[in-house]
């Protein structure tokens, strides 16, 4: 179950070895795994209501050596983390192929861009040519906003930092983006936001 | 010594730290990389001509222990093999949705339902729901024969299993399957195979 407090910002669980759960009071250290968990969790009631199948890829390990003790668990005693080639989530809702990535900023009146990867944005561009909804959700932690942003957003000024400035205003994401606000279900009820791209795109494409 | 992963997969690539990458040859006792390879081949020259956006998802590794030396790379030195909750393929393709895990079998004459798991059958059955194209890709190694398969045959054989037999016969896979034959640029040109069944699910709709 999804517990949120009052004003709708999500109670954390903290794990601990041995399945026990101590809820914890958000803190400024581990801010930066919020906007994750609320997407996480959003995803499993997706997933749970049969609404969505979207989920985290894993993080890709390189493995270079692996014990095999006697009844136990193979264990991986050396391996490296390696550079991801796609975005962190993907999935499929109601025929739409959905791909994003999730940020967050402490700033607040712009979104530096040196928070994407340049393999992320091929990605995402990639997935946009093959008429993927290619995505961002980003989160301004002071104002407590967070919003779905089309990536082609980004693209725009992606493509023009090399002579521009090296950020998103925050105007232009709270103008072109979609905020998504809490609901009594969900802290990020995210795929309201997908279902008004959705709509932005069939409006484009008719007109 | 013989690694594999926890789904019976064989590991074969040697890694080592600093980017060099040794790649063992493939002999009998892996034969069961070979779809993969021929996968991760085809995948990579969609990408590379902006065909499709497909890719394997990374074995899920659930870390312990992470080491920082000083001027090196993050090293993992406790760590153990998850079970992964979807497949091992997911991507994009001229808008659709498409899903699926690969499989091979040394029998000749049917494929056992044993190679298949639970949670992809689950998984597979939340993408089919959700207008995704959700197949298997199935190799008689014997045979050297490859087939797409709509992940709905297997649903019927995986539901009646129980009080039916165990296996999918050859001969449906045969039937109902599309083969996939090697062409010039490809040994698993696959994405041909996915626009037959698109267009068999189109006319089905349209009758």
């Amino acid at each position: 179950m999804v517990v949120n407090y009052p004003n709708g910002q999500p109670f954390h669980k903290v794990a601990r070895p041995g399945n026990q759960q101590i809820y914890a009071r958000p803190s400024q250290s581990n801010r930066g795994m919020h906007l994750e968990d609320d997407i996480n969790a959003a995803n499993r009631y997706y997933l749970a209501l049969g609404q969505a199948v979207i989920h985290k890829k894993p993080t890709p390990i390189q493995i270079v050596h692996v014990d095999y003790p006697a009844r136990a668990a193979a264990k991986i005693t050396e391996a490296y983390f390696r550079q991801a080639s796609t975005t962190d989530y993907n999935g499929v809702y109601q025929g739409y192929y959905l791909d994003f990535d999730a940020k967050e900023t402490n700033n607040q009146r712009s979104f530096p861009l040196k928070n994407i990867h340049e393999h992320q944005v091929a990605h995402l561009k990639a997935v946009s040519d093959q008429a993927g909804l290619a995505m961002f959700l980003i989160r301004f932690n002071r104002l407590r906003e967070t919003y779905l942003v089309d990536a082609k957003l980004i693209f725009k000024y992606w493509n023009a930092q090399q002579h521009d400035r090296k950020s998103i205003p925050y105007s232009a994401i709270k103008e072109y983006g979609i905020r998504i606000k809490a609901n009594l279900q969900l802290a990020l009820p995210y795929l309201d936001a997908v279902d008004q791209l959705i709509k932005l795109k069939d409006t484009k494409e008719n007109c």
